[in-house]
């Protein structure tokens, strides 16, 4: 793909612009053209591969100015080294720059373009035609969205868009990278169809939603148990407590808002909390017995962000702006204090996929080395707690997640070549499928620099984490080891203890 | 407040009624006014205290009444026994009623009205006149509203609210029950603004939301440690898992959509989890770096309820509509599974009032007398924890929560008289102020009611809970005790162990 931009402008200044002024702007121009806009450019670009100014014209305050550009010093660019130079020269005739008007952009990107490419609908772009050969984009902007680069990034976006078209049929990249031996069956049931018939679980009235009686609770609490035996204390991680309504800033920060929105639950604030203004919405249930949905959505704001989804990046705001000792990496700690939440599709998937769930998520962070070493660690950890205390059917494979897809993050060698995400999966054996039922992602640079967290050698500050879905675990397990007791491996049946019936309904 | 009530409908009917079916109707009137209209009327009853059709007419296909009324079998109740009778009696003239049009209905309220009274505005409501002495009401409604007892629910609602106008300023029935001994205090600053400072939490990015670091979260994990061998081993409470966002449903039910709206974080979902239909969000962001929050808000549904504002509501759809067995109660159980969340009034609390808190939720239901003795036991357990382990300050006291004294569910004998709530308030010697940071409460039926749950005996089914806050109990316990571990209790000391310094800022 070539990219062109092309812009015009007006300049306008506190008073008339002089006739005597005209000399020295045209040499203002010049400059410009033949030294400001070169500086930075590679070798071997050609001319019109670089801004240029190819129109001006002086009228009573105004300077207009057309600014041509291909990749390099784009026209918004340009424009600002001009405005730098423009402003000296005028100043010289006691003149200052009151204001910029952005009268016309041009971008068109040259290049076969995939089938189904749609232009992004954004307010900034005011018409777009595509062809197979080219997208020419006419643009409506301020000088501050040239100052915050919107262009560039809308060339990014359309950049993406037809990478996705090309590449992105092919689905996430999998590489198998452990198999478990096969192992006794004992059950070939649905776990969750079982767990329902013994009054286990029950249905709760959201979506994706249950509520868990003791017996299920007491698998919870063992699996806990054994997780903080032989990976949190083993290896030494520590509990925070990391917040679970996230605000937008959270996810602008962590990358999620670049695409998480169709799975999200979102969270809506009271536009007051003055009593009077919502007695209406009580005395409305008061009267029906149903709660006004269409009257309460016009007394909230926001939404201002939505319910926990990968539960680390709350973490981040704790050490935002931060420059760590080098001395206390790796951090490891991890979180447990509450409930995560994802709008799955629809239908009936049993405790496997639900849209609220219970996960422990650990995090470290530190050099890429540490955080490497101590993802290293899990693992053998992770494979001898499956192995030999859980005695699993499971294998692990690297997977490739979308946003390092997107961003190009994969390409890399050493411990580049390490950053990813390692998938936990078990098999079902009444669906004769594999379930994922944990992971471990090294994450890079990725979080820490979303929230500028630096580390005290100035070199790179990596991160990682891990997800424990104690609903996967449950799901995988018992459809594995089935409901008697006696096939469960000695620990786990231990830590469960004497299974608790409370309730007998008649 | 005297009530009077007048309506006119016209019964339409699949054929014009001959002039000989009058008589006849005539006769029906006359039966239904001084039989049908009087059964389950109370003696002394006025005869204009009792529904009454007091004009009539034929014309075509259609019987319009005219029905007048006092508070005994009001006049949509007549209008619905004389449907069973009209019908009967032109059946035999081979006419069916096809349908009811409500033409008007009046509703009169006579005696004292106090001042500021405003009256609801609602749908069904077409117009109202209110003057010291009446309010006038002209309801626009249909024959399905009447049959959902619509009028009846506006009168009681109205007479509620003259009520909360009347008696409402004396605010929360306060009745101290216990007071500890004072005790020595060992600090008097704020104690989020020394955790602050030792970097023990740090505040999120949300409102009234922290981040707990290592220390703060051994001192919650100490807390609930003890919760566990003072309380939940030693009564034998078990755990289950209660949801943590909460669907309308369960807010209707549970009696909490009557007035909770102020203080709910709500919660909405996707119109579509399609990803075309989200791109553009992504792209905006993309381009901009910031969400956009209006485009999002015309692509989710909902609100569809809240987050966890109770706690102890999500449970009851586990016994939702059934029959308990005497040998399994009283049911004793807990939950600590994730964050509560309320829109708390602005500005700045600290840890004490926050918007996302931790709390374990302890319930338990059974017979009434059950539901008080784990009351009782509740109690003296609390009392020994604060006053021999936790050796802290603190007083508790009976509290008249909205809901019951609306209810008027107060008036009792025996052990009526234990519905209510009890605060636990500790002293915070910073402020010189009491700090709620626990309750115990009894409910009596109102949960068990509202999900239809019913004991074997069919005697009534009564439920308690009581919410702890660990970050009430942290305020209180470092207002009083400062941060020198010497100074704390020796179990408190034990259990947190060495205070963990994980990070190291530059
Ligand atoms: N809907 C869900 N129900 C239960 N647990 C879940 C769910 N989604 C995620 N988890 C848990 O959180 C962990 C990390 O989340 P991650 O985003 O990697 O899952 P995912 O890739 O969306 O999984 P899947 O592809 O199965 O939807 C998972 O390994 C799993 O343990
Ligand atoms: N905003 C909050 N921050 C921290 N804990 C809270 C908060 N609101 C309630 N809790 C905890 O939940 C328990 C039960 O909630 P309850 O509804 O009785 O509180 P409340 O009456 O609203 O308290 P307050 O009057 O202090 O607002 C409280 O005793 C406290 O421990
Ligand atoms: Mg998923
Ligand atoms: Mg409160
Ligand atoms: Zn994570
Ligand atoms: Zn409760």
């Amino acid at each position: 793909m070539f990219v062109r931009f092309a812009l015009t402008a007006d300049l306008s200044f506190s008073g008339e612009i002089p006739g005597e002024a005209a000399e020295a702007v045209e040499k203002t121009v010049t400059d410009s053209n033949t030294v400001m806009f070169r500086r930075g450019v590679p070798k071997g670009a050609t001319d019109d591969e670089i801004g240029r100014i190819t129109d001006w014209k002086i009228e009573g305050n105004t300077l207009s100015l057309t600014i041509e550009s291909g990749p390099y010093t784009r026209v918004h660019d340009a424009l600002f080294r001009f405005r730098k130079q423009i402003t000296a020269t005028l100043g010289r005739f006691r003149l200052g720059l009151r204001d910029i008007q952005v009268t016309g952009y041009e971008i068109t990107l040259t290049g076969p373009v995939p089938e189904g490419l749609k232009v992004p609908t954004l307010p900034f772009i005011s018409s777009a035609e595509v062809t197979a050969e080219k997208i020419e984009l006419s643009l409506q902007v301020s000088a501050t969205d040239l100052e915050q680069k919107i262009p560039d990034r809308i060339v990014k976006l359309i950049e993406e868009k037809m990478e996705a078209l090309t590449y992105g049929g092919k689905g996430e990249h999998w590489e198998l990278l452990y198999e478990s031996e096969k192992k006794e069956r004992f059950f070939n049931g649905d776990p969750t169809a079982e767990m329902i018939e013994r009054g286990w679980i029950k249905h709760a009235l959201s979506r994706g939603q249950w509520i868990h009686g003791p017996q299920s609770v007491q698998l919870f609490r063992a699996f806990e148990q054994i997780v903080m035996e032989e990976i949190i204390t083993t290896l030494g991680f520590t509990e925070m407590i990391f917040p679970k309504l996230v605000p937008w800033e959270v996810w602008e920060k962590s990358g999620h808002a670049k695409g998480v929105y169709p799975e999200i639950y979102y969270v809506c604030t009271p536009k007051t909390r003055d009593p009077a203004y919502w007695e209406e919405v009580g005395d409305y249930f008061k009267v029906t017995g149903k709660v006004p949905i269409d009257m309460i959505r016009e007394k909230v704001d926001g939404p201002i962000g939505g319910l926990c989804y990968a539960q680390c990046p709350s973490f981040w705001p704790f050490v935002q702006g931060q420059t760590l000792a080098s001395d206390c990496l790796p951090i490891r700690i991890f979180d447990r204090s509450g409930t995560s939440h994802r709008y799955e599709s629809g239908g009936i998937h049993g405790i496997e996929r639900v849209d609220e769930f219970h996960r422990i998520e650990i995090l470290w962070l530190g050099t890429p080395e540490q955080v490497v070493e101590t993802a290293d660690k899990l693992h053998a950890a992770y494979k001898h707690l499956f192995d030999e205390v859980l005695n699993l059917e499971w294998r692990s494979a690297k997977v490739t997640p979308w946003f390092m897809a997107q961003e190009g993050m994969l390409d890399g060698e050493g411990v580049n070549e390490r950053i990813g995400t390692t998938d936990y999966e078990a098999i079902l054996p009444y669906s004769d499928s594999w379930l994922e039922f944990q992971n471990v992602s090294v994450n890079g640079d990725k979080y820490p620099k979303g929230f500028n967290v630096k580390v005290q050698t100035g070199k790179d500050c990596w991160s990682g984490c891990s997800g424990i879905g104690l609903e996967r675990w449950t799901a995988a397990f018992l459809a594995q080891k089935g409901f008697d007791m006696n096939n469960w491996p000695e620990r786990v049946t231990a830590l469960v203890g004497e299974q608790k019936e409370l309730f007998k309904f008649l």
